[in-house]
């Protein structure tokens, strides 16, 4: 019926959670807010993929190339924590638990979806722990069926890279109880109990 | 870190029902998408209040003055349902339950707040009610304090219009529970109870 705000809504309607009756209120939101918010929001919008791109040795998203993880020098070059997407960078740096840097495969494994290893920086990974001195991989994809393959393919690639590779804990989240937890991870938080 | 990823997360987080970490994952989808995802976004979004304004009838949001259902001949003009916001009668009009005009209030009366009567286009309605030839005045505000306080003035205002006024009604929901039901939406329900 009214055009310009079906089309809003459709779109809005494309983000991840957003269904149609939440995209509804967001674009009446954005309707009653002051026109600056719209333009302000269209013109972030309209310049996102100019200003974004992706780092040239991590794989991360960035402004500057490389980015400004890769080029810290504060950073310990010999932790490199190897994460699915781009997005999982700032999940992790947020957490303020790794003062490491990063490698974005690009992707998992997934052969039912067509996605085998040739897909992914793995190739750009073995260089990057062979030239920067990495101690450490830490495999930091999800604890998912592809996450799992992933992580096995790596191990077994860099066994004889001379970098330890570790992934990270898998079991019951903090504040979780354990009437809920599903049965793959009660399993897993069995098999990785730790000595107290 | 990355400061148009971050001025759109901070942007998108202003959104009704987005939380910093959804305004996170929707901002990534957004970068992970084609560009032409956001440009289509950010060109609805510039021209949105440019599009879209207020009918002068009935006060509802349109993209031409006066709006598609205050010019619809095959409504029935004598029932009139009022509601708070322009965005109101979107969420009637998909319902198909009402196929006769709608009058925008503009908000409702709310001493705390310092919103009077004389706020809301109350003054608009009479006139509308007189000329127009309305045979019942629906009231469909939300059943809220605001709600029934505004609901009650205007009963009184329209008394000696001629037309029938009339108020949703408030129960509990379909689907819902007994047990899930507040004190209040039970008490209403009981006292509007219907003959079966």
């Amino acid at each position: 019926m009214i055009n310009a705000l079906d089309r809003l809504v459709t779109l809005l309607a494309k983000l991840p959670g957003v269904g149609k009756k939440s995209a509804g209120r967001m674009a009446y939101h954005i309707l009653d807010t002051s026109p600056e918010y719209a333009r302000d929001l269209a013109e972030v919008l309209a310049a996102l993929h100019r200003s974004i791109r992706h780092c040239r040795i991590c794989g991360g998203f960035t402004e500057t190339d490389p980015c400004p993880i890769c080029t810290d020098s504060g950073r310990d070059a010999s932790l490199l924590c190897v994460v699915e997407r781009a997005q999982d960078v700032r999940v992790i740096d947020d957490s303020r638990e790794f003062h490491g840097r990063f490698h974005v495969l690009g992707g998992l494994i997934a052969p039912l979806e067509g996605i085998g290893p040739e897909d992914l920086s793995i190739g750009r990974l073995l260089s990057r722990v062979g030239k920067e001195g990495v101690r450490e991989v830490i495999l930091a994809m999800n604890p998912t069926l592809e996450g799992d393959t992933t992580a096995l393919y790596l191990q077994k690639l860099l066994k004889d890279s001379g970098a330890e590779v570790t992934r990270l804990a898998s079991g019951l989240p903090v504040g979780g109880d354990l009437e809920y937890a599903d049965r793959l991870t009660l399993s897993r938080s069995f098999r990785g109990r730790v000595k107290l």
